[in-house]
């Protein structure tokens, strides 16, 4: 597999938010590479509100962590 | 996307409440950005007991980071 | 919205409990403010297993942020 | 109510996963304070995998707080 | 009860995340201490790709406490 | 049981988050260890929007783990 993920420092809080995003998506992705599969499922998630908050879940496990390795962005 | 999170610094806990429903928020809003899609959706979770639960837990993991890249606003 | 966290600090481990508590509860409030709809829902969650352990999970979640914003109440 | 959680400080590792038990039970009871209703819908998740599975979650939860506030009982 | 935890001190990580599935087992057997009725209940878990993924995040918060608790194996 | 997890140490980041999905897949083949009922229950969670979102979170909760153990890959 290519290098997506170098480094888990950002410049921002919102990048950061971003990379947790991305961390979400590629842990669905090792799981199932298919992207056909992936796309056929996207309305089953992104239309029903529990799967939404479900993967706001996910994101917030991973952001928890890209927060913690930049110190928070203080100063 | 527009800057909308700078900072995860609050001056009160109550505001880094607030901001930790932003931050699940927007972990929703990443995933369906059509905002037609997720007002239509609002009654299936605002309406139910295991929903709002659900939402309740997201908060609470994103209020773990803020608090304590405020260092729980001790003093 | 009026003041109601102006701490996360507690005298007792059973007090910062408690706040874990009203913080969960705040976390559906925010997301539902509506308080007949919420008195509605209470018979859904609380007079089933699976919404009483949802429940205690996220008090359980948020009692991990005020225990260490308050030190584990340790000396 | 009572005083129920006077510290989180434990001799063991093992009463300190007794404790996180107690806490668990605790966020329940808060929720559904009838301790009637709480008799009654036991069969509900104490005979069921998922409802087991469960509240195991919510003890590992608790025991992460209790864990940490002893410093994991290290020597 | 016996004594089952007498500490959370593992040499390796790989018997620190055994150790993680100890505390998992235990806190489903708190809940349930019938071990005929555990033994009935076992195949609902381990047939259902939900029930084992459930499995997983209980020993994988629990690897959490274990793992800090040795320092990550640290050197 | 032979030797498959003598570290949590990796060189990058994108290491540590496969190390963490093999952790999640440990987890599971723990409590399950017959491959061939794995097999049959791949396409349960492979195919459905719930499962993958399931396996993502358990993913994002070893992560944190591996992370830390690793200092976040920092320098």
């Amino acid at each position: 597999m290519d290098t997506w993920l170098p480094s888990l420092i950002t410049a921002t809080p919102q990048e950061g938010f971003e990379l947790a995003i991305t961390l979400s998506r590629r842990g669905v992705k090792y799981t199932q590479p298919d992207t056909e599969v992936l796309h056929k499922l996207r309305p089953e998630y992104a239309n029903s509100a529990e799967g939404l908050t479900a993967a706001s879940q996910v994101i917030a496990i991973n952001f928890q962590t890209v927060a913690a390795a930049n110190n928070y962005w203080r100063k």
